[in-house]
């Protein structure tokens, strides 16, 4: 298994466990967490860990879905289900430092949207 | 490099240079493409190749951001360039198929959003 797959699935285990110990240990100290659709950028494995454990504080609950990973770098494809209920998709690109953990992650949220009317003739739909 | 990653290479020039006999011939003849975010679903080369020369008729330019590949699947970034000059971020995981072309897709596109006050305290902006 590549080690980039590995630290993945260790990160989203330990964060669906809220085992931040073990969550801190895959990090870089100086990783960099960016989201760019919100533009948020988190600097650092103490400020990354606060942001995941002060930001987020519903009842979520995280299936891993595919991850796609080469050596080095890998991508997840998670579906969350937040405290009310709603489910929603997170892909996520990482990549590994030179100390082998996760020290880049891109992170991004698609939200549903409903077809245009100039392509649904195209379409077959669920 | 492997087989995946130069299809996705191919997919996205054949798609930047509308040379769609070439985008053709990267897919399974039982190719299915899907967005999770719309429900869209489409069947078969002939039918996908419809969609995109039909479904998106501006004057859109695509830059391939980021590949991350193994040997059967990959996930691309890429950054597109709508005819208005909106510019929008797309990831796309592939699966190659028995025939080694691009037999399946699942297609995301992410859209801005703002920072949740409730978190706004624990992230830089850029």
């Amino acid at each position: 298994m590549s080690l980039a797959r590995a630290l993945v699935e260790a990160y989203w285990e330990a964060a669906e466990a809220r085992d931040w110990d073990r969550f801190a240990s895959i990090l870089s100290a100086d990783v960099v967490y960016e989201s760019p659709q919100s533009r948020e950028r988190v600097t650092g494995r103490d400020a990354y860990l606060r942001y995941n454990v002060e930001g987020f504080t519903d009842d979520w609950h995280l299936v891993l879905e595919r991850v796609v990973a080469e050596d080095r770098a890998a991508v997840s494809w998670i579906t969350v289900t937040r405290g009310d209920g709603e489910r929603q998709t997170g892909v996520c690109f990482f990549e590994l430092g030179a100390d082998d953990l996760i020290a880049r992650l891109a992170d991004f949220w698609p939200e549903r949207y409903e077809v245009p009317g100039s392509r649904a003739h195209l379409v077959e739909r669920d």
